[in-house]
């Protein structure tokens, strides 16, 4: 197994470097491109919301209880506990007659250092509706109702509720239950783990349903349900993150022909659109994926998943350009003085034998 | 080359892996024990503070200028913009008349969560005399005055003081001044880079000046400047970072037995004077430590740097015991519930041929 390595110096001399993983896969789950170890067992945490949200929406709690588009792109969220978040969690919240007190996570420092400040000057403490996973947690007591299970203990393992996710979330991933592990997330839910390309796969499928759905194609009901969840969060990529925010910022640039979430300790995933950079690096359709940072620093995930694009030529340039603070991350001292940057010491490399497939940089236009 | 790391797992399952350099060394600079690559060409960033705190003491610009043990302590300190951090560089500069737009160095966010709360709270912009690095600065001031020169430009690497600093590290790490690389540091000063051994080097022989002092031997008088250096730095803990923190916890818990500094990106060098425990490990008198964590993560570089004092069963469990929080972090969500934790797949090796010297473990009493 090769290793790839994202490297920041200083000076010219090596300070750090940190391992990265990829994988790059068609809707079928065949291997385009990788780094690293993709088949690298690794926990998705929260960009394995949108799977999660799937089995929400499957439960049919979505349309029960008037849930919009961007209720549902708050389930797939990890946001910054912005205004405007935590007044939807609280809309939400009443849209299920249920309150503050059922739900099982807890308050927590925000994502965002403008919204931390604010709190920190009004002597604030975040509560569970500011948790980043609110809108999940709101979901899943939806989906425990409307499955007709009591809403007590819908976070643990054994829950109905948290059964119904394990199955769905092993079915996206195309494999057995018992060969998905799970831990317990930051939030309190379950969370799987599973080898690194299959999350690529979920976001390749979530973009080949939205593919489906769009071209007029008969669909299963579990493809409107991906397609409609890849809409909501491209429609609402302000609703997934935050102002300012990689995930929010990937989103609004790409404008609907992408979808990206962020997990914990620097793990990603997109879902690529069919277009014709999906064709020209192999897909029959859409594309997934996922990243994972050995050491789980989530600066380098952004400035690594940001090479990715780039090394795919995936979007123009100038789209691309919109992420360039987080690919080259800015080392300044505190007198503004450069001190060093990044690099990215590796190239992508074809799954398929030497000679079939060339490295995606020299097929960029 | 051997790979070390420390992993951290989430219900059982591994989240990520932080690869580990350390180098133990005698006041020769024999290498006893090493992990990973202990030959690492590694920035010591802060770490070097004490370095070049020696070559401030040599211009005898810390007697000129009246400064105490406890400036000294500063001048060596990454502090956390404590009150008294602040209020002691102020007082440093009244003693030389400078003032603190003389510093080329900036304000920045306290290392000190606590800190940062009431500065936010206050609406207060940190300024120069807040940074980490004050001291030094400070320091390089009263160093440039007592050599001579101008100030201006105190902390280019040009600066006849730098020149200086640059010999001494050089000197101090047993090397040619070309065999030292340079970069510019956080504080806007150029910082060194090395073999970790190196690194470990100096701090052995800051503790082997101390013994050799108190001990009546006849000392140079660098090493009566590499003893105070220790001294400070052993008295003044709280100068050397602050409330909470590592170093200042590290060094009030074995209370003058050993000196311990952080450097940015996640290197950590130790001194220990000789002891019981040196003499069983190897070394005929003082030991140095240095660490460094490949991607820069400084909570996982204070636990395993806890977790080598442990291998090598330096100082009595209990008093190990007061690091246990640094050493064992806790992984636990936002609802308090146990998510996982931190393990040391790792054992320090030897440096000998085999059968010559059996891993530290099976030493500790």
């Amino acid at each position: 197994m090769r290793e790839d390595y994202v490297v920041t110096y200083r000076g010219g001399i090596v300070e750090n470097r940190h391992r990265v993983h990829a994988a790059v896969v068609d809707a079928e789950g065949r291997l385009l491109y990788a780094l690293g170890n993709p088949m690298r067992q690794t926990l998705a945490r929260s960009a394995a919301k949108p799977a999660q949200a799937l089995a929400i929406l499957e439960t049919n709690g979505v349309e029960r209880y008037g849930f919009d588009d961007a209720d549902l792109a708050l389930m797939c969220a990890s946001h910054s506990s912005e205004e405007r978040h935590i007044a939807r969690t609280r809309t939400m919240l009443s849209k299920i007659e249920a309150e503050e007190a059922d739900l099982r996570c807890g308050g927590h420092p925000s994502l965002s250092e403008t919204v931390n400040r604010s709190w920190i000057k009004q002597d604030y403490t975040p509560t569970a509706v500011c948790s980043n996973c609110s809108g999940k947690h709101v979901g899943m007591i939806a989906g425990a109702r409307a499955i007709g299970t009591g809403v007590e203990g819908y976070h643990l393992p054994d829950h109905p509720m948290q059964v119904l996710v394990k199955r769905t979330v092993a079915e996206l991933c195309d494999l057995e239950s018992q060969d998905v592990e799970w831990g317990i997330d930051g939030c309190n839910l379950p969370t799987p783990a599973f080898p690194l390309d299959r999350l690529a796969r979920i976001y390749a499928k979530l973009a080949s349903a939205a593919d489906g759905v769009d071209g007029g194609e008969e669909s299963s009901p579990r493809d409107v349900a991906l397609a409609r969840i890849f809409q909501a969060m491209a429609r609402h990529p302000e609703m997934v993150a935050g102002e300012g925010r990689y995930c929010t910022v990937l989103m609004r640039a790409f404008d609907g022909a992408l979808i990206g979430k962020l997990g914990a300790d620097a793990s990603y995933a997109i879902g690529v659109r069919a277009s014709h950079d999906t064709r020209r690096l192999g897909a029959d359709g859409a594309l997934g994926i996922s990243v994972k940072v050995e050491d789980g620093n989530i600066e380098i995930l952004y400035a690594v998943v940001t090479e990715i694009l780039e090394q795919l030529g995936i979007g123009s340039p100038e789209l691309r350009g919109e992420l360039a603070t987080f690919h080259h991350p800015k080392r300044v001292n505190t007198m503004g003085v450069s001190t060093g940057g990044v690099s990215f010491p590796f190239q992508l490399r074809g799954s398929e034998p030497e000679g079939e497939r060339t490295c995606p940089a020299a097929l960029v236009q």
